[in-house]
C-alpha cells in the first residue's frame, strides 16, 4: 500500500493470509478480500470454521496415505477397484489429477514427498517402508511409478524401484513426452528429448 | 470430480467456499486447499478467525463511506488531505486503486454502488443524500466524479451531477481514453471513440 492510506487492520491481515496461498499476489488477495466484504456473516463464519477445522477433519488413509474422512480413504474402501495394481504418487493432489482422467482403476500409494537432498528430504522421509509392508501382505501384480518427470521425481522413482524389486512384481513408469494436443513448437528441450528418446515403432 | 472418487468432505466444502470467490475456479480452489493442508494448525485457525470476524471488525466511515477501523476512515482523519476536494467513487475498492497512484490529495465520498435498473438499484440505494449533507456543511470547491466508464457509471455520474449542482461548486469527471503505455492496436472501439471524442488540441 502507498504511504497515503492503509486498509483497516482486519482487512490488511486477511489480505496477508491470502497472499500466503500459492499463485495469489497482493492485488488478487485485495480483490478477494473486498469480495468477502459482500458475503453474509454466516457464510464467512462457516468459511472460517472450515479453515480452522481442516487439520482435525482430514485424516491420512492408514493403507495408502491418501486424504481421508475416516481410517481409510474412499479409494481403498471402494470394492470396485483392482487392488493388485498400485500407482505410486508423491502426494494426494496427484491422485485427484489421475482420478479425473478416469483411466486408472487400481489403488494408490502416497509417498508423502520426493527425494530432495537440497531440501533435506531423503528416502527415510517417504512412506517407502509402508509400501514394502503392503507388498508383503497385499497381492500386488504391478506397481506404476507416477512420481514427477523432473530430476527429483526420477530419483524418487529409481529409489522406489530398487527398494521393491522382487520376482513376479511388474514395475512400470508412466510415459513422458509431448502433451496430447500439444504443439511440438511449444515443447521445451527436455520434453522433446524425452519424447524422442521414448519413441516407439509404429510400422 | 469424477464419479471415481471424492475428496474428504471437509476438503470438498472448503473447495466450494473458495470457488465462491471471484476468479477462483474449481481447479484453483483445489490447489489452494491442498496448499492449506501444509499450513500450521495455528495459522489456519487464525485465518479462520479473521474471516469469521471480518463483519465485526470492519466499519463504514461515517463521513465518506470508506472502510474504517473506527468511526472515521484513515483518509478522513488525515489532516494532510485537502477536504475541499472530494472524489466520488462507487466503492471502497476504487479508493485503494486511486490511492495507489498517489496523485490525489483530497478526500472521498463512496456512493456504495451504481445506478443499475437491471439489478433493481436506483439512486435511492446510493449514498447521495449523505453527499448532499456533506456539501451543506463542508467547504467543498470541487467534486470529481470517478464512477465507471460504462453506461451505468455514466448514468450514475450524470445523476450525481444533477443532484449536486449549485453555484460555485466545480464538478469534474475523470478522463477516459487509451491507457498510458497502451497500444492503440489493442484498444476496444468504445475506448477509441472516447479517446477521439475527448481529444484536445496540442498546438
Amino acid at each position: 500500500m502507498s504511504a497515503h492510506t492503509e486498509y483497516p487492520e482486519a482487512l490488511e491481515l486477511l489480505v496477508q493470509a491470502f497472499v500466503r496461498l500459492p499463485g495469489i499476489g497482493r492485488r488478487t488477495a485485495e480483490r478477494l478480500v473486498f469480495s468477502l466484504l459482500d458475503w453474509e456473516p454466516e457464510l464467512l463464519a462457516e468459511f472460517g470454521r472450515r479453515l480452522a477445522n481442516l487439520p482435525n477433519a482430514i485424516r491420512i488413509c492408514s493403507n495408502c496415505g491418501n486424504l481421508a474422512d475416516r481410517e481409510k480413504c474412499a479409494i481403498c474402501l471402494d470394492s470396485g477397484r483392482d487392488p493388485s495394481l498400485i500407482c505410486v504418487v508423491e502426494s494426494p493432489a496427484q491422485i485427484m489429477v489421475i482420478e479425473r482422467a478416469r483411466c486408472f482403476h487400481g489403488i494408490y500409494h502416497v509417498l508423502g514427498g520426493r527425494i530432495s537432498p537440497l531440501d533435506g528430504r531423503g528416502p527415510d522421509d517417504l512412506r517407502i517402508g509402508q509400501l514394502l509392508d503392503r507388498l508383503a501382505v497385499e497381492s500386488v501384480r504391478e506397481l506404476i511409478l507416477a512420481t514427477g518427470a523432473d530430476v527429483e521425481g526420477e530419483a524418487t522413482a529409481s529409489y522406489v524401484r530398487e527398494s521393491v524389486k522382487r520376482s513376479g512384481l511388474r514395475i512400470s513408469r508412466i510415459a513422458f513426452g509431448i502433451p496430447v494436443g500439444g504443439d511440438i513448437g511449444y515443447a521445451d528441450s527436455a520434453t522433446i528429448s524425452m519424447a524422442i528418446g521414448s519413441r516407439h515403432e509404429i510400422t
